[in-house]
């Protein structure tokens, strides 16, 4: 079930990918079974565990250079490098992490989350698609373009990033990124923690959305107060918060932030055709991506794919207010605190959104109610490649050689570091990723498409040959 | 301290408090040891044991009929009675509760909540006030009554039914007024568990707000969604539900359901102009009653006294949906929850008031959501005393006999089984309460003034002395 088309000798890379497809899904599944959860410091030991394992297979596997970064507070990132014998050759920088979402509520897996197995073609298990799965996918590649041109080195200088606090937003990615410039220095980065469209539309992401959120906390009393007391005579802070997200869309799904929408940049025709050509089916996206919703919603005047790939958006992820047991408890609530955060687009910029927001609470805080706006971490930044960078169309070229389909150019609503990549490296960024919005990342029951990590594979590979000469 | 003035002849009542006084608070003190929490199912045997206490004590006071009412699923309720030699007396029910709130948050009492102390005027502990200590003042006062008068039986047939599952919301009050409707058969009720406006202001209560409750679920998909895969392209609960509570109220805090005022019956002239006797101090009231609240607030065009006392609210008691824990978690919930609960005015009735709110809710949930609205129990129906009742204007002669003050009305914005007790009953329902509105009632620290409850026993001492000719 691991083996691409085998023996075929105008796609040297599939050929050797199906050689080394076997060794790649044990090897992946010995990955698999590390319970790095970067979230739950009793799982840190494992993280640690992790990197060990990653650096011990990249010097089996010849890289000359590998590290663990663990210095200082960020858990442990794996760093190598394998450079070309043509002094001339690009770098490309692969961005990849180790770390993994947490298993709540664990009862929901059918099979235990690091106990990976194989059922058909897919393979189970926390990480085998977020993000072990496409960096051991990395590895695969390297060694198939070695076998596959003959060389000792690859034609490209490959240099190998792999985070272990992406799961938590990257905090020390900064600081990792500053200790460390001359170590990542490229020419191009190739991100890896993106998804296909869908299995039988085969997509390059062209770009992420930015986060940033935090929560707003309004406090009326020092107590909660029975209802039968002083209820109707005092503000109610669980009321005021509603007004106040209530007021955060129009009847349009509009959001009011003020200035909101200025810095936001409209996608290229380009994508947008290739957007229009996608397949979509409302039932199966909803079945898909969204939870079991009942239906779609959001911004007027926007298809779903849009709202989630370039609006940017203003989400209530939380609200907590007084009494939430079981039964009736009548009380006026001192307090109601509303989680929120905001999915940005080009140009957007995290820290002129917490400014818009910090205006609008304040703006919305009625007398005798007392507001805190708390922001969590630094946000990330969107990003969207140029479709018509020649990066961008050797990596279209490459995919179309793997998935012997038509290749589109699609975006993801999710975040990740490529927009700090960019902007602290210099460097263009593209995203590389073979796996599916269905399979549940984040989620019980995680599972990776074994042929698709390696076509995956062999589009890296294919990659690593043409691509000095597409950038020349 | 625990005396009144004493030897004072114009006064016999007050000369038979003020002897009785100190056995008053040794007792008073046994029974508060007693943590008859019924709200906890871990003290049920607790509230058995309460009423076992409050049996034998009315037993040695010489009651001639008392009996624990503890068959089917209520806690137990007491029930005693000491019929007047006079067959032509008419009969008064007092009604009180012997159940007291949980103590949560423990840690701020200064003092164990069931190991009450005095200090000075005040008895801490829980139920000092609510409401065991205003049912020990009628054991006071019966037997101040016997003593001031000389007479072996009362005045009047007084009936006592103290109740065991007030602060649960006496969910079984139906069934004890069916079964022992002619145990409970009266000319009127004396209700015993509100409190006077303050200490240098004495009132007597005149009503009481009702209350009906519940939660509002939306429901948008069957999980949380990684607001990066679906955030913007479906509906959001939490933001839908806060829309819904934002429609609540309009800018001027009038509550929105359709219908809502349609019953509300404004308060007598000679109400309002006793409120606007009433001292009131905003920031002593909000200290007092408001949990701290840093301004008033509430619906266009009433004072504060009434918006609390005679006006109709819709309050938010709390709100649950999504993630709610440290840092964020970018989803977008799956349903949001809120408590909602109506203090009511007379004429307005719970199952009317429902009703609106259902039709409020539909009438506010968007396409793609699913809503269902929750009720607890149901409710409590407003109460409002006929201030020219002459039951209520002995009581303003006997309280001004006892309290040496003028004495004004008020109303207290709480809820309680007054209402149930006049449709079951037939008869009038007058309030007889000596405590004060910050005895920390339902808070940690809960006291109550003992000079108070000696005055609140006198006046009902006076009263059952007075009240055959005045009803006459």
């Amino acid at each position: 079930m691991c083996s691409a088309v085998a023996g075929d000798s105008r796609h040297p890379e599939r050929e050797a990918v199906s050689a080394l497809a076997d060794d790649f899904v044990t090897e992946l599944r010995e990955w698999l079974a590390i319970p790095s959860i970067g979230a739950d410091p009793a799982h840190h030991a494992d993280v640690h565990r992790s990197a060990t394992w990653l650096a011990a297979t990249l010097r089996r596997d010849g890289w000359p250079r590998v590290e663990v970064w663990d210095a200082g507070p960020a858990l442990p990132a794996v760093f190598a490098c394998w450079p070309s014998d043509d002094p001339e050759a690009p770098t490309v920088l692969v961005y990849g992490h180790h770390d993994v979402q947490p298993v709540d509520p664990v009862e929901r897996w059918h099979h235990p989350p690091f106990d990976p197995y194989v059922q058909g073609e897919e393979l189970f298990g926390r990480g085998a698609s977020d993000d072990k799965g496409q960096v051991a996918m990395h590895l695969l590649a390297v060694k198939a373009h070695l076998a596959a041109t003959g060389r000792t080195t690859p034609n490209v200088t490959i240099k190998l990033f792999v985070e272990g606090e992406e799961e938590s937003g990257s905090p020390h990615i900064r600081e990792l990124l500053d200790t460390h410039r001359d170590d990542l220095a490229c020419d191009l980065v190739v991100f890896t923690d993106t998804p296909l469209y869908e299995r039988d539309a085969p997509t390059i992401c062209t770009g992420q959305r930015g986060v940033i959120g935090g929560e707003i906390v309004f406090t009326g009393g020092s107590s909660d107060v029975h209802s039968g007391r002083a209820g109707g005579g005092v503000p109610n802070p669980a009321t005021a918060l509603a007004r106040l997200v209530a007021a955060l869309h129009d009847d349009e799904g509009r959001v009011q932030l003020p200035g909101f929408y200025d810095d936001v940049v409209p996608p290229s025709d380009l994508e947008r055709q290739d957007w229009a050509a996608l397949p979509f089916d409302e039932a199966a996206w909803l079945a898909h991506n969204a939870g079991g919703a009942q239906a779609t919603a959001g911004e007027a005047g926007w298809s779903t794919l849009e709202r989630v790939w370039v609006r940017p958006t203003a989400e209530i992820n939380g609200l907590h207010s007084g009494y939430t047991g079981p039964g009736l408890k009548t009380i006026v609530p001192a307090s109601a605190t509303a989680k929120i955060s905001f999915r940005l687009v080009p140009d957007q910029r995290p820290e002129v959104v917490l400014e818009q927001l910090r205006e609008f609470v304040g703006k919305h805080t009625p007398p005798g109610v007392h507001a805190e706006v708390h922001v969590r971490g630094d946000g990330a930044p969107p990003y969207a490649a140029d479709v018509t960078h020649p990066a961008n169309l050797a990596l279209h070229e490459a995919y179309e050689v793997a998935f012997e389909q038509p290749v589109r150019f699609s975006r993801t609503g999710g975040s990740g570091p490529a927009a700090l990549l960019h902007a602290w490296l210099g460097v263009p960024v593209v995203y590389l990723g073979a796996t599916l919005p269905d399979d549940r990342i984040h989620a019980p029951n995680e599972r990776v498409v074994v042929p698709l990590l390696l076509k995956g594979a062999e589009a890296a590979a294919v990659l690593w040959r043409i691509l000095p000469e597409r950038l020349s």
